[in-house]
């Protein structure tokens, strides 16, 4: 056995960056850069007023000026500020050349082609100047950034319609076991419902990759034999990594080209995992217990693609309050289901009694994972613990 | 102006439940139940064995007992067990009928037709009851519930296809401004790139909406003439909503049936936001610096599509402590954006020194938003305060 560190060390190592497409900037919502985005132009590309009001020299207020023209955004002012003189402006124009102030609406009186300035100005006051938010040349996200919402509207204003990212990896998955059917199909005697590929498909796709649902395996050595023909930048197989099923899936993959790298985690819920190679494509055997298939795809599968797509693949960990008292811990890493609360403006950890690694209920009922290293001591009620949070 | 608190309660109030739509369970990732979705059988169906071993009672061990048959997942023992029997039985199988417990492998010896059991046994030990995770009849996710991956897999676990969710409401938008252009296309003199309607699509599809864009709008009458006639469940403007041009867009509206309910929040970014209803669909006209944009599509869209939804529109919340010292807050509510960092254990968030709203490039490098209410106190370095997380 070894640790979950080393496991998922090894499987990252396994995996290097994929190619790339370009993409239209709308589509790029949470697609990986694979380059570095350069702003195009500085923004604002000129100094520009933040509010409605007068464009003057800081000299001539307070004071009563001539309007001698007017600048709104898109509609610059055409000529030149001299002493004297004010230019009407709105929030986002240009500041016209010869003026270092904007004296605000409210500060002014209009009388006629007049105005009216009441209060001394203040050198550069309500004026953005060129290259505020960025300059030309600029940064605005970095190659390996997986791209928010935000971003994309920072991409869009450094004047970048398309955008280089890292293609999806193509993650195949194929659950296996004689039991299974799937929802709504007619059930097989002591069968039950194939139920953690679901979860899985839609977890591959919020990590970015593009999962391919391979179907059910019976228990059969010939139901393997197409695996290593998938095209695929990893192949997954659910379910028969266990003691007594482990020798269907290495015994059937063997011959053709399974490579083993190793084969158990000390980690709970979880340990029969089977990761290597088939051919020259990864391969990672998940267990098939439905909790462990799904903590161990968030503990390996969520890497293996961010390695893949050459971001960072870490996950959202948080140290918060235990609610509840906890055993000392064995020689297994242990992943505790727990809702999270807020009371006084502190959050708690609260553990489900029950942890079997069958119950997708209360994994469906989970805020976060309680990370209980090896060996822990026991733990009591108000002790901080690390959690990782599980996703929407 | 009125409080955020009011204004996102008016908004709110503003919207109901919309129409649904049955789709397939694997299509589902992320969408909103309409209904509660109950399992059609109970999980597991019937007692199954959580180990590799051998199915007998208990009051035979420990001894050597005849193997009788053999259970395995999906291929059930068909008789019953008797008194001084042993059936072979794998993880997932069904526990025959007269056993009442699981001696696993590693506790037993196989000796040709009969197995030596070395320990004694304990009633019910590995066996996990049927109907542990959920019983036929529960409730796996209620009505209003954004599905995650996790319950997926137990929708699926529960033999359940497909699921009426609720429709993605129809969001359209215009940004307006003489100023505006698309990234990529030649640019205005005085004119700037149109950034945040492409935060804006994203952020509407991640939170459940479908984007419509309905492109850029000059600063002109006439370019409002159409937007009555979009169909869409909420119609919102970006920009011209500030004093000074205020006058259009409400110009603009006003004769073709805008009905303003309020257009002023004591907020920062933001303030001039107008929201009310143009015909018999609600309007939001949302303020057209960037910033000012999103944030206000985070505190007002993001409810609305919730309520659209029936969901919860809770954003994520946190208390973490202030790294930097803020001064005393005036009337309006503030967003501050923040870096979070965690140090010894303890999480922070670190206030970005420039706040201005036109600033996306602070925007984007946030992880979240500090919120200070109207009025706070100056707050020092290690004060505890509440952030809202930024979503990816």
């Amino acid at each position: 056995m070894i640790s979950v560190e080393e496991a998922v060390a090894r499987v990252t190592a396994a995996f290097s960056p994929i190619g790339t497409e370009t993409i239209a900037l709308s589509d790029a919502h949470n697609r990986v850069l694979a380059n570095d985005v350069r702003a195009k132009l500085s923004q604002p590309p000129f100094p520009v007023s933040s509010m409605d009001g007068y464009a003057i020299r800081t000299e001539d207020a307070p004071g009563t000026l001539p309007v001698i023209g007017e600048s709104q955004a898109g509609k610059p002012f055409a000529g030149t500020l001299s002493a004297r003189e004010a230019v009407r402006i709105f929030t986002g124009a240009v500041v016209p050349d010869g003026a270092d102030a904007i004296v605000i609406q409210e500060d002014t009186e209009r009388d006629g082609a007049h105005v009216i300035i009441k209060v001394s100005a203040q050198k550069g006051r309500h004026i953005r100047i060129a290259g505020l938010d960025f300059k030309a040349g600029d940064v605005l996200a970095p190659a390996g950034k997986r791209l928010t919402a935000r971003d994309l509207a920072l991409i869009a204003a450094g004047d970048i319609a398309n955008v280089e990212v890292r293609r999806r990896p193509r993650i195949a998955f194929a659950a296996t076991g004689d039991e299974l059917s799937r929802p709504g199909e007619p059930r097989k005697p002591g069968g039950i419902v194939a139920s953690s590929v679901y979860g899985l498909s839609a977890m591959i796709a919020s990590w970015g990759g593009e999962p391919i649902d391979l179907g059910l395996l019976p228990d059969t050595i010939e139901a393997f034999t197409k695996l290593p023909q998938v095209d695929a930048d990893l192949i997954i197989t659910l379910g028969g990594a266990s003691v007594g099923d482990r020798d269907l899936v290495q015994r059937a993959l063997e011959p053709l080209g399974l490579k083993v790298d190793f084969w158990k985690i000390a980690m709970r819920p979880g340990k029969p995992l089977i990761f290597g190679s088939l051919g020259d494509t990864p391969f990672l055997g998940l267990p098939g217990n439905p909790v462990s298939t799904l903590v161990c795809a968030m503990l390996f599968v969520r890497p293996a693609i961010a390695a893949m797509l050459g971001t960072s693949g870490e996950m959202n960990v948080l140290r918060v309050k235990l609610a509840a008292s906890l055993p000392a811990n064995d020689s297994r890493q242990d992943y505790i289901r727990a809702r999270l609360t807020t009371r006084d403006g502190e959050h708690w950890a609260e553990p489900f009694a029950v942890q079997d690694s069958s119950m997708l209920g209360v994994l469906a009922a989970a805020d976060a994972l309680i990370l209980r290293p090896p060996y822990a001591p026991a733990a009591h009620a108000g002790d901080p613990v690390t959690v990782t949070l599980l996703a929407p």
